[in-house]
């Protein structure tokens, strides 16, 4: 794999989208070819699972994680696997670490079984590097409330069933979320999500340059 | 639990939807509750998830059966424990040994890897007889292409993705499902598919009646 694969990781409303959004349009106007993805979701396989999960119709917790999973197989298959080969910069809206928080942490599955599945769906295949960017869930959560309340709301951005659980399950989600990131400190990078998006976005560049930079890219800085 | 767990497993136009239909009928007709649900289906997110899986629509091999293991998740959970639990007569058309067969023996994923997914989406629970309906491929494809042909077409009954694979791959899951029925022998009943429906459904009942009636079941006898 020739590429790099860099995923953001956090609560609702830490501001993963707008940082991976950001980044993107960073490393794209650097000359890289970067790629943005998110789960669920960026295969047709993807969005139709995608379109299920953010409705209120019924699934079990044992379904749901299994659709998340199947999703990133497809996601690994098609776009980040061939991407990464070709050198590209994969950057992903939410990845593997969203399930040991949410499904684990979350509501309770065991963290070994949601790591057994995570290596079969990504064959291995995890980020050079995550960015956890740690928020309060309670200003998380207002932060997508007010955004709900305004009229532009990107499409594909709806609130989704997390956003109605309680706050204690968005507290476990968030210990989940440290834990990984405390446990495996060469891949993870924690940044704190309460400061505004143009300061988390200077550290996001400073702390993918150098990795974009070791790798000896397809594309070249212009 | 104390009802009783029947599945029907086979290749494609082997008779499992006939027979599984016929043997509600058969047990209803005696009084007992006999619930039938299908692989993948029966649910409101098996149904979403059959949808995609017999149309043409993009999906890789792991994301495949992730979607089979979560549909089975939820018909384990929502239909098969609770109609268990209150003493009914649950009867599969397919079932766990369908994904050994033909994602195992057809498509080469690890037996292992997809044990370890029917014991996770199943929570161990498995049929207390599956009844192989045993015939050549030739035979039941030619079956299916002459149903193909029929304007009366059932409803969720239409030529899948499977139908379509080569006839080295049917042979690969017919023996796929040998191979568990005679590893099994306790739990699995070999049939002859090639025999009349009146005949394979004499049969049916032959295996199926004393295992009903050895459960001190909730219905009765008429």
């Amino acid at each position: 794999m020739s590429g790099v694969f860099i995923a953001f990781e956090g609560g609702e409303g830490a501001g993963k989208s707008t940082q991976a959004r950001l980044l993107v349009s960073h490393l794209s106007a650097l000359g890289y070819h970067a790629v943005p993805v998110r789960e669920p979701g960026s295969t047709e396989l993807g969005n139709y699972l995608r379109e299920y999960l953010v409705s209120d119709r019924p699934v079990t917790i044992l379904a749901e994680l299994l659709m998340f999973e199947a999703s990133r197989a497809e996601l690994i298959s098609e776009q980040v696997r061939p991407h990464l080969s070709e050198g590209a910069i994969v950057v992903a809206d939410r990845f593997a670490g969203s399930t040991i928080a949410y499904q684990g942490y979350g509501r309770g599955i065991e963290l070994d079984q949601i790591r057994w599945l995570n290596d079969f769906a990504t064959g291995e295949l995890y980020p050079d590097l995550t960015i956890l960017l740690n928020i309060d869930p309670l200003v998380g959560l207002e932060r997508v409330n007010s955004r709900q309340l305004q009229l532009a709301l990107p499409i594909g951005d709806t609130p989704d069933r997390f956003e109605e659980e309680i706050l204690s399950f968005h507290d476990d989600v968030r210990r989940g979320f440290l834990k990984q990131a405390e446990s495996d400190p060469d891949h993870w990078h924690i940044v704190d999500g309460h400061r505004s998006i143009s300061q988390v976005s200077a550290v996001v560049r400073a702390v993918t340059e150098p990795l974009v930079m070791s790798k000896n890219m397809a594309g070249s800085v212009s």
